[in-house]
């Protein structure tokens, strides 16, 4: 299922990578090697078809999505749609585990909090932002870039109708600022149940061989209609050939390919294991007590499918960073780039030990780390009615300040997301808002010890868990209206609300903010510094033959439909729907459901269900159309084997295998399971 | 609480350890170095010293413990008798919460499963296991040396009234029998509530300073009176001085001190992260089910202190692992000794490259690992259902083969102890079994898979929690008649038997034992050979000047009362009564009883509570004397600081300490709040 939460990217450092294999690279389209695919795969690809693939790619606020019709219809994965599935369910039905199936336009329904963003125009904006750091020292220069990226999005805001984001590429080597046209009226039209979509659950996420039908279908509206999307991709349901060459366009969310050494270690060493233990023991929590009955297992589906993802993710990771033949590669790369610097004087001159600063400030993180995962990063206060207070202490005072002088994510661009989420009807479960804040001040007072201050001021005379109970019984914000008003009373009315959670948040925010300028200022900064001048080096040695690292934007690769082998075996690049009911259990997550049963004997089993391609994809990639050569869409990337998740620090091209929904099993369910005919006859069969 | 599972020590590997600082060393008794130990302190002690301590100091089957009178009284932690109380308790009455206070000798309550044992006598047996290991390939080695091991404990256990258990120490560079008294009627005579005894909880643990009044008193009986005690040791309540030299006699339970650097790779790249996320996850789960109200709080509790005390411990060791000093460390030492064998041909010769071997079998391990944790380790069987199954299928059938061909584990001499569990009247809390068996089965799916043969097997048309409900409500193992029955019906009963729970275990246990083979063949027999070879080699260049690594057996070390610099401030070694009560905040795990509230006027605030030594200890010692050079009883060993968790792997004689509850405190609190003036008078004070 490969989730991937977009919250991650925002503290993520980005990288020039090199391809080194053939198949390789997260292209972005100002970017992509037409000369160098064309002739791997013996295809003819040109401008135009890279504009339309672009066009016809959407970027959902967690994964990827593609038009599929004219009629503003998009296609992307099931578990992209279970948040907004979880969103519009309540304690007495759940979309997440029925599915949804509307019957007409009229019965599409408004996603509460989704967004789909189309990429319009990229800009390079390098020269304006290094000329407002020049000649700045670490953080003075950081600050300055922030300001000067603000600036250049507003002033492309003020002056378009797109939505403006900067994009930093290759460590700072490059800055863009992409333009997208955003739509906010984003509405489902169908998703199977989920034991359908993922068939097989946890046990089976980043396996292959696999049978899951992970597809999930919007729409886009404005003014009430939907959009015209005349850029479409069309399926094409006999699917691809093995061997066939295909392409993947998509957001991957964040890759790590060229971090120091010593940037890997602390990921190994402290970040990823207390990451693991914190989320393992949500996990138990989570299961435990989905046993509470059938509305409790409802109302945590949602967020521990998520969690068990993340967990899969990052074991795999942490697994990768203990393989000493990763670490003594990455360490033989680190050094022969040091060697051909120290070899050349113009680049010798000023560059310094960026490795060495890097390490000086990771060592200041370590010291910190703690109080910036409790405090700042709010791993101390988790929950949606916390999120709320936080957003809504911290947004209205800074919205208040002078745009390019606040915290990025409540510039005016990013605001009217922010609202957004605020003002949306979405349901909040006490016990459950009960179980993630109390468990979150308990491993706060846990890691930050019980008589650190803030401990101390929280917990002087409850249980985390008590307070936990108070603060949510307590607080009005579950409901939007309050939540808007406080918004727009601003930073006064804020300061004058009793909400027990606005008071909790309040108490703790001067020191969350002190965390983070330190972190700002001693770690980020330098870091950026440092990673800036390795960038520079290995720019000059290698031009732009290399991609940049994943930063949840537009890329391109390209690659062949193919298996691998495994234990010296082959697994086959295609399964079939047969086994799909072989495996079947009866019991979640191996249950197929009854509307399949039902229909079983019409059937055809032989159905081409998921498929295996040795696209270079992460996390971010999900919903991803998969496309073949004449541009039509050929599969939806779901997932990546278990191989595919160490994709994270490199690519290897014998094992990486990226996973997708056949489309001859979505014509299949949403004609004889599903009865979708209208659907199907937009979908052009 | 440092509490330390016995179990953990079975499949632990023992090695030579060098003492290199002045206060290092876990010593055998009769490897104490009397005259190095008497010139650092400044002390007479003799071997009339060394035999009282001896056979004053007790083994509890999971601490240490000591006779502090003449009538069997017994001197331990807390936490060290919780899991007898919890036997004791029920849904309605828990004895961990409130805590027990016998007022009498005729209230005083046996224990179901412990054990107490002094060590009487020491038998060096290395001849005769070289003797009959001489010339055999590893796995035939192996072998022969665990039947020559069984054979010789059955033949002293023939010949004398005492319990016999063969040691293994310096990785087989010796072996020895120890021969205990053993007491199987340990009665339970004082305990105090857990709010006080385990003050601050897990934020506290492993934490100094320190408010933990840890103590527990058991009594011995023999033909159902107390037994005579007279080489018990005297508490002095004035506790000792900063600065005095003190000695615990004790039980350290497994160091790792000299493990290869492959070894230390494996633990912390492997085991370590997977375990540490296996039981983060059960205590969110035991968490959640607490939160069920009372009762479900109530009978969790001893298991969840239990877990995140291991988890504690665990992930400082993953911490000293990734600390990559400690790892050059161990890599420069290893290499030293290389060189130097490398350097003497007599050594060289028929020596091989042991490290490389170790390396072998590393490699093979990890290629069944997860099928021995969760098969043969049990891992995916969880509960007390279940490993009463387990040892009645194993048990009935080993018993009836010839003594020295049975696992170890049901040997004649380890029988006894496996009635006596399989015969004990403890609670079984369906709901806690369904949780914990649901719980394994369902981590077994997944790190097995879901098509592995024993999987798809079990859980072919159930989920795991489907499964483990099935099993728990239609299993008869809770009584402990039926249990009895089933093992002295032997093999034919068992194999009769239609208890779910057995044909569950009936259906692993060819398999469970065929991953036990190959482990068993190819993985620790030839680390045995290789960790021989390494050990013979550290012999010949320093002799008996070292230490083995703790095997839970009988160990002596020397040390003196001090506090630490953390951070740059001094750590002082004595805590006060006073500051527990400002840090109390009224809620669990910071609440002080309502026995000690009642009567805070009559305290003596400044009474000593807590101190911390430089002494060498780890998991096991728990409960053990901490003994002036008068052989006098000055505290009572429970837990040591965050750093002395890394001495599994090393000794750091500038922050590793000690921690004690004060005698001063005892004697208050029995005073003054629990009355206990009986057991006072009998303490000499």
């Amino acid at each position: 299922m490969a989730r991937w939460m977009h919250a991650a990217a925002a503290a993520s450092l980005v990288f020039i990578c090199q391809s080194a294999n053939a198949d390789e690279g997260m292209w972005p389209f100002h970017g992509f090697p037409l000369d160098r695919a064309n002739a791997a795969l013996k295809t003819q690809l040109d401008q135009a078809w890279l504009d339309r693939v672009r066009s016809a790619t959407v970027r959902l606020s967690n994964c990827t999505a593609s038009f599929v019709s004219g009629e503003g219809l998009i296609l992307t994965n099931h578990h992209c749609v279970e948040s907004c599935l979880a969103e519009l369910s309540s304690k007495e039905k759940s979309y997440v585990e029925d599915g949804f199936n509307a019957r007409s336009r009229n019965d599409e329904v408004r996603c509460p909090t989704q967004v789909a963003d189309v990429l319009m125009e990229m800009e390079d904006i390098t020269a304006k932002i290094n000329a407002a750091t020049a000649g700045k020292a670490d953080a003075a220069a950081n600050d300055a870039r922030k300001a000067a990226l603000t600036q250049l999005e507003q002033d492309c805001e003020t002056a378009s109708r797109f939505k403006c984001q900067s994009v930093t590429l290759y460590a700072g080597g490059q800055y863009w600022l992409y333009k997208y046209q955003r739509y906010t009226d984003v509405r489902v039209v169908f998703a199977p149940e989920t034991a359908i979509a993922q068939f097989g659950g946890d046990p089976d996420n980043f396996q292959f061989p696999r049978w899951c039908l992970d597809m999930g279908l919007l729409r886009a509206y404005e003014n009430g209609s939907p959009v015209k999307s005349p850029n479409y991709l069309r399926v094409n349901f006999a699917g691809p050939a093995a061997g066939e060459a295909v392409f993947v366009a998509g957001h991957p969310g964040t890759t790590q390919r060229l971090l120091t050494l010593a940037q890997l270690k602390q990921l190994r060493n402290v970040e990823l294991p207390q990451w693991l233990m914190r989320y393992s023991e949500i996990r138990g929590r989570y299961i435990q007590f989905a046993q509470g009955g059938e509305v409790n297992d409802r109302i945590v589906a949602d967020q521990l499918t998520g969690v068990e993802n993340n967990i899969k993710v990052r074991r795999k990771m942490l697994d990768s960073l203990h393989d000493d033949t990763l670490l003594a590669r990455k360490a033989a790369e680190q050094e022969a780039l040091q060697k051909s610097i120290a070899k050349n004087p113009k680049l010798k001159a000023g560059f310094g030990d960026p490795w060495k600063d890097i390490e000086t400030a990771l060592a200041t993180e370590r010291g910190l780390f703690q109080e910036l995962v409790y405090l700042e990063n709010a791993a101390g206060f988790q929950g949606r009615l916390a999120v709320y207070a936080r957003n809504l202490v911290r947004g209205t005072a800074e919205r208040e300040k002078p745009n390019a002088s606040r915290f990025r994510e409540y510039t005016d661009s990013a605001l009217p997301r922010v609202e957004q989420q605020l003002g949306a009807a979405v349901p909040v479960y006490a016990e459950l808002e009960e179980l993630r804040l109390g468990n979150s001040l308990e491993r706060m007072r846990e890691w930050l010890g019980p008589d650190h201050p803030v401990v101390r001021r929280l917990l002087a005379k409850e249980s985390p868990a008590g307070l936990a109970k108070r603060l949510v019984s307590g607080s009005k914000l579950a409901d939007p209206a309050v939540r808007l008003a406080l918004w727009k009373g601003g930073s006064a009315a804020v300061a004058a609300s009793d909400d027990p959670m606005i008071e909790m948040w309040r108490s703790v925010d001067a020191e969350a903010r002190a965390v983070r300028k330190v972190y700002e200022d001693s770690v980020e900064a330098p870091i950026r510094n440092a990673t800036e001048r390795i960038a520079r080096a290995r720019f000059a040695s290698l031009g732009t033959s290399v991609y940049p690292d994943a930063t949840f934007t537009l890329r391109l690769n390209y690659g062949t439909v193919q298996g691998w082998t495994e234990n010296g075996k082959p697994v086959e690049p295609f399964t079939r729907l047969s086994r799909a009911f072989e495996r079947a259990t009866g019991a979640e997550p191996f249950r197929i459901p009854d509307s399949w049963q039902r229909v079983k004997d019409r059937l055809d089993l032989n159905t081409p269900f998921d498929l295996s391609t040795n696209n270079d994809i992460v996390g971010g990639n999900s919903g991803s159309p998969l496309i073949n050569a004449k541009g039509e869409l050929v599969g939806l990337m779901f997932d990546g084997n278990i191989h595919s998740i160490s994709g994270s620090y490199w690519f290897d091209d014998v094992k990486n295998r990226a996973i997708a929904v056949h489309p001859a099993i979505m014509r299949e369910a949403l004609s004889k399971v599903y009865s979708a005919d209208a659907l199907l006859a937009e979908l052009g069969k």
